[in-house]
């Protein structure tokens, strides 16, 4: 018996022959087409030839397979059957479509023909059931149009223009402006003229016989497949391991068949809120064109039962059960288009629906629980929680987390500029220009709003930052040292905002004509980019006034229970630990609130800038020998400690990994000339000998300059000191009763005798204390993997270092070569040209940096079986880098404090296989 | 039987137990001395302890293991019978030195014991052999005091400064103002204080028994194995598999026992010409610290017959022929120590001489072909040449191509400052600081010649450069622009002679109180880094005459004849090709000359800033559109054809790879007011415009910015032309009947998906060419990997990509996370501390760099099995990396012309496994 190369859709699951797992034969479009008509949908029937017919075509010089041929046959006939038309038929012809459909969406291959079955007699039976003479012809001609170049096209001189130019003929004789003045017969004349352009170029007529016509089409579809525009798509895009194209051969259906049809569109849901309340738009005696066009404007889905015939009510009845049910078999609400052809419900397509965080949560929620959280109301479940976790993203989650405008006042509000959605939620407050001035002022008025407006920030602002109600920058990505400071504390924030321009000295902002002073109110909306003129009215999260707050009100909103139950069932699942990126006892405190483990990353340099620590630093810098430098940092040791003291107290019972310094000095230092004069003045030294140190702190690649473990090497003072701060620290707060774990992260090694030389420096520094102490505080020492080195080298490193921490957003810049700073002048463009995926600074590069990520772990355990080993970074708040994270086996991610519950989701999800 | 603890040395080969392959059991000292002895030398005899035994001592808590004591008793026995004396005898005492040596040198160790054995009694037998009461009594003070501080030190609060203290006391009570003033009475006094001393703190009498002497030491040796300060240095340096360490047990001979005893140093050649002169100096009745201190004055070896004892004749003539068979022995001209005892000749030490390249070179040519290429003297072959050629290094043959100065001249020449000797030869010429102005002078009068002097060179610099004798900048290091132009030219270059101050302004240089002005005359020794004040004679070097000049005369000088022999050996035994990086016709055909086979890297980029090309460059990167840009380049395409036509013709025959632009575009642009306001004017823009573009341009880390393939990326237009321009060039020479072999690399790609994108490009515009052309030209498009990431994914790429090309510049950047341009301020304390073994700029570092490197050819290669691979870049050049590259399968090396020959050596060294 011959291999099945045509498979049948339609009436139900018992006449369908294939479904959604069968991609790779049917293409992603018959699949689909497949599966709703066994969800006992109403689809147009139709069949499809299998993307085996089309490589065997391919590699036969255009010859089907055996068997092919009568089976097309045998399932056309099937389909006249069932349909009760027949292709041709003079009185009640049967017309479908063909379309191509591989695996994976492409451009490059046919476009669809629709109207197929179209000849100079059943042109007429469609007018007489159409009792439509104008679209009747209006439909031969296109088909003819669409024939003649999409088929013939390839293979002749006929090209769509040849037609063009002949309708503009016709419209030039009869005077007429537009298509639509052409009447039915003047339509009727087109055809024929129509009819001689595509002998004239294809030098035979215009097939009569349907089975001609559709055998063409086939042929045209499988023959674009090896196109020249096909095969390059699928070489820039890597497309590799498809057989071909599949052809889509169905019976087309008509809403512009008079009263008794219409079409239209609909949701299953409240798209924005989640409510169960199904929204839609349609349109009677129309097409689909005519909904998208926008020429008539459709009524809204609950006007249905009410029109004339009586036929809506039912229809309206029918699509409501239909949607009831696509949301169970699916297991999503769906987005859904139907046409009522003379009476008779059919659906075209069904697809996930978009929706909102909000109104995802709750859908997911309901169906879990059978419990709506915010009316109560019950049902039946369909969903098991890991399912329902598998349909939510982690922006879902985000969306509840940060404060959001008022809907209404957001839509009336004037736009002043556009930039990145840096740091969601929704941020108001009067303009400010330098941090300084927002921290004065918040000195003096604490109930003051505020958000600081500067070309970008540096870590002298952070004060300021911390204080505002948002930030706006005009330069600077996603990974920018605002968006990355804002992230973290979960601050609303829009990145390069390039069309905003800032005067300092004027003290003005401006864009498209609109000028803002200096305390004039701007809103930002930190999901969208958008900033607003004025003060819109906003309102925070009940689930971070819950969480963070800890305020009973909040905790009873339905958001913030149903938040509770999505990260219940996270924690149900997951096997990786999550910790968080933290600096302060503030962060920790949050973190701890949102669940995290942890601390995996705490920046101490994030502690030189707060207050007067700075000065100290600089004094440091600034020192020419050792014990000038010996004083400097004894006035920091004390300041460090409470520091770690406060967050020691925070993690009671959790690890805590303290990073030492790690940025280049030259940071520390003021770049502006008041700064440095200020600075001269304070230190008791002179101008030039600022200038001086700061000239020659200077690096062409501050990147890979003299940063990280090399500060320590060259100053073993400095990690003697920092040393001291985290274990006198830890010792102190041991002696309160509480559980400390302090793990002591070497940054930026490339070679083990780096690590070896500043490890030593610790466990000389740390026993001493500890013994001075009496304390029995135990303490690890390990090391950041950032550099590809390190990496490479991690069975030698693992031999002394206690635990990894993957550091990937510098491992990612030196494993692509990419310094973050400056990847805005080509990273768009090559996004846009698919030289990357995504931005790998974002989402984890697998093959690349993933493949040193799993060396390190698997090297580093050769050597030291236990190896704790974690990732700290921005990555550790991404769903598909923590998918990663779980399958090389690492002990846990680390976050910022508001993507802990993100990253806990992804964790769950990881275990779940999505 | 007891295992063997104790190997006694001495007396010719059939008395000794050891030889040089027993490093690990007998330490590095004992080894060699065992060896001097096989070599029947007359070595002062003695045994030695094992290693074993120290580790059995260190991990049995201070016992010896079985057999020990007794094969240590056995042994002295056997020492005392051949020598003819005994320990402690009061006639004629056997003396010894008790000495550490483990396999590797270290510090940390027990320091040396000499004059062991002497006590209240034998002191005054050795006064009697020696005849000196003064030098009796000072050795058994000094003995006293070592074994006090040093044996009994560690265990006990003895200290050196106890009995340096009572010397002082001593001192005082008569009037001696220095050691020496002290009379044999007197130190005879100052022993019994000493012993007073000993007895106070030790609690116990000076032992008067020299096997307890002995005993002692050998137990304070062991102990030091495990001494903090060794176990401190082993850890920090990684010295790990060692057992322990021998301890060697010498007899002690003495030169100071009158006339007919005496000691010195000599070398087995003329260290500087390497001609068959022995050297050498020597002290009569004297020890070896009294040759080094430079009291007396030594005599020259030749002066030893004419001495007044006929014992001197009979020395002079076995020195000779010892040292005759000492080069045979160890196949090296050798550094001796010897001393003569009342009569008898000893031999302390011998060692692989230092010698000049010259003196290297002819020794190595002399003994393999048996004939002095100089005096045309023959003699007996000791040396196969594959031998010869494992005896010289890559300086040595270096040190032959280069202009030298007159060597007596030099020694009477003013310093004025010392660099880094980062291009060697030697270069005179006149004061210039802009290399403009030298292109200017030289235009005028190109025979005047000039020393380019600046705080560094910039890419705009190459043309001052070239013209200059050499060039001397203030700051940057080995790999410092100037540097490595410098080195790829064979150009005399001092980088970083940080103690000189360049004064543009005033025109001047200073150092150390010296100042020059402009135009005044300097020298530079590029291979010390000395720069003198001054016009010194200087040669040029009659291999480069020969060679690249094809000079007939100095093709027949011995230096260009031994060069030849030379390089004919190597290219015998070598299998890995040999190609230059070459950006000049000039250069590829001084390469070719020296036997380079073909452009391994050809910098397009090099050419753009030549003549009038920075302009049409500068206007390409002002440009607004693609229009403006493609005009721009238009200019350039000529040019750039006409540079690879002639690179074409020079390499008929040979592979010419070709590398796109790679550096960032900002280097092409005048970073200075002036330069941008000629620019402006010359391209007829604002000064804004160009300022703009400039400030745009700027980035953070540029070397992790938009270069490379990024720029072909962003501007195909621009790889477009250089193709053009490549294969344009290629067909216009492949008619005149040569052979080309374009090969186009593009750069710094981190994904397959920037390769394709470049690949297509190119291999588009090449084909339409080639058509066009009716050619039938054949090129090859390949890739630098140099990102760690294009290793990492090297199959992927190697899908489309025809050949690597291992930029180990770069690479070594991003696996280290190392800027070139900013190690300036850790490096050096990195190879102090030993963080580093070597600059791994200059030799690739095998660990983590080669790791890559050798990832990226398998795994290239799993994908295309005859993917060529090869390296460009610094280590191209170097020996060690060279070797490297042999045992991952590199297909060739690439380096600068005047390193071709080096690499020819060390591609055949490699070869033969040294």
């Amino acid at each position: 018996m011959a291999k099945k190369y045509v498979y049948f859709y339609g009436f139900g699951k018992e006449n369908t022959e294939g479904d959604q797992t069968m991609k790779a034969i049917l293409g992603g479009k018959g699949a689909n087409l497949a599966e709703m008509a066994n969800a006992d949908l109403p689809v147009p029937a139709g069949f499809t030839v299998s993307t085996e017919a089309c490589a065997y075509y391919a590699s036969h010089d255009g010859k089907y397979p055996d068997g092919m041929l009568s089976q097309l046959k045998t399932q056309l006939k099937k389909l006249e059957t069932k349909m009760g038309k027949k292709l041709g038929d003079p009185k009640n012809p049967l017309l479908v479509s063909v379309r191509s459909g591989a695996a994976v969406s492409m451009p490059g291959m046919m476009d669809t023909v629709l109207n197929l079955g179209l000849n100079d007699k059943s042109v007429l039976g469609f007018i007489e059931s159409t009792g439509n003479a104008r679209t009747g012809w209006d439909c031969y001609r296109r088909f003819i149009d669409m024939f003649g170049s999409v088929v013939m096209g390839p293979t002749t001189s006929l090209e769509h223009e040849d037609f063009e130019q002949a309708l503009v003929e016709l419209k030039k004789k009869y005077g007429a402006k537009n298509d639509t003045d052409l009447t039915a017969e003047q339509l009727k004349e087109l055809c024929d003229i129509y009819k001689k352009v595509y002998k004239k170029k294809v030098k035979k007529p215009f097939p009569q016989d349907p089975f001609e016509q559709l055998l063409a089409s086939v042929n045209a579809v499988f023959g674009s497949w090896n196109g020249e525009r096909a095969i390059k798509y699928r070489q820039i895009n890597k497309v590799t391991g498809l057989l071909g194209t599949a052809v889509n051969v169905c019976s087309m259906v008509y809403g512009n068949m008079g009263d008794e049809s219409g079409t239209g569109v609909a949701f299953t849901r409240d798209g924005s809120t989640g409510a169960e309340a199904p929204m839609g738009e349609y349109l009677i005696n129309a097409q689909g064109e005519d909904v998208v066009a926008g020429i008539r404007t459709p009524k809204h889905l609950d006007d249905m039962p009410n029109e004339k015939s009586p036929i809506w009510k039912k229809a309206h009845k029918q699509l409501h059960t239909i949607m009831k049910k696509l949301e169970v078999h699916y297991k999503y609400p769906q987005d859904v288009e139907f046409t009522v052809e003379q009476g008779t419900l059919w659906m075209l397509q069904t697809r996930n629906a978009k929706r909102t965080g909000l109104a995802g949560v709750r859908w997911a929620v309901e169906m879990a629980t059978g419990k709506d959280a915010f009316t109560g109301k019950t049902q039946k479940k369909i969903l098991k929680p890991n399912e329902a976790l598998a349909t939510l993203t982690g922006t879902d989650l985000e969306q509840l987390l940060f404060p959001i405008f008022d809907v209404a006042a957001e839509k009336k509000a004037e736009v002043l500029a556009k930039g990145l959605p840096a740091g969601p939620g929704a941020g108001v407050g009067k303009i400010v220009f330098e941090a300084s001035t927002a921290e004065k002022i918040l000195k003096d008025n604490p109930n003051e709003k505020l958000i600081l407006v500067r070309h970008e920030t540096s870590p002298e602002d952070v004060g300021g930052m911390w204080a505002a109600q948002g930030i706006l920058t005009s330069t600077g990505g996603m990974t920018s040292h605002a968006a990355v400071v804002a992230r973290g504390w979960g601050k609303c924030c829009i990145a390069g905002a390039s069309d905003l321009a800032i005067n300092y000295k004027a003290r003005t902002i401006s864009a498209h004509g609109k000028t803002l002073k200096e305390g004039d109110w701007i809103s930002l909306n930190g999901s969208t980019g958008i900033v607003y003129v004025g003060q819109l009215p906003n309102e925070a999260s009940p689930v971070v006034s819950g969480v963070v707050g800890g305020k009973k009100a909040a905790q009873k909103h339905p958001i913030y229970q149903m938040y509770k139950q999505i990260s219940d069932w996270t924690d149900k699942y997951r096997k990786i630990a999550v910790r968080t990126n933290a600096d302060s006892p503030n962060d920790a405190l949050a973190a701890r609130a949102f669940g995290a483990q942890g601390i995996g990353l705490c920046r101490t340099e994030h502690m030189f800038f707060e207050g007067e620590r700075i000065w100290a630093v600089r004094e440091f810098i600034l020192a020419e020998n050792l014990k000038a430098r010996e004083k400097a940092l004894a006035k920091l040791l004390p300041l460090q400690r409470s520091d770690f003291e406060g967050i020691f107290k925070a993690m009671d019972g959790y690890g805590v990994t303290i990073r030492l310094i790690d940025p280049p000095l030259h940071e520390f230092l003021p770049q502006d000339k008041a700064g440095q004069v200020e600075m001269a003045k304070r230190l008791g030294t002179t101008l030039s000998a600022v200038t001086e140190r700061v000239k020659k702190l200077h690096e062409m690649n501050p990147m890979l300059g003299h940063r990280g473990c090399r500060l320590s090497i060259t100053y073993p003072e400095l990690c003697v000191m920092q040393t001291r701060a985290v274990i006198e620290a830890a010792c102190n707060v041991a002696k309160t009763g509480r559980k400390v774990l302090p793990e002591i992260m070497v940054p930026l090694i490339g070679t083990k005798a780096e690590f070896d030389y500043c490890a030593q420096v610790i466990r000389t520094t740390a026993d001493a204390v500890i013994k001075a102490k009496k304390s029995k505080v135990k303490y690890l020492v390990g090391t950041m993997i950032e550099i590809p080195r390190a990496a490479l080298t991690a069975d030698a490193v693992a031999e002394t270092a206690e635990f990894f921490s993957f550091g990937t957003n510098d491992l990612t810049q030196m494993t692509f070569g990419f310094s973050r700073d400056d990847i805005g002048s080509f990273l768009p463009d090559y996004l846009e040209k698919k030289m990357l995926p995504v931005d790998p600074f974002l989402t984890l590069d697998v093959e690349g940096v993933g493949q040193l990520v799993e060396m390190g772990v698997k090297k580093g355990r050769s050597s030291r079986p236990d190896l704790k080993c974690g990732i700290c970074g921005e990555h550790g708040g991404d769903p598909a880098s923590v998918k990663f994270c779980c399958k090389v086996g690492l002990n846990y991610v680390s976050c910022s404090p508001y993507r802990v519950p993100i990253a806990r989701l992804a964790a769950a999800q990881a275990e779940l296989g999505k």
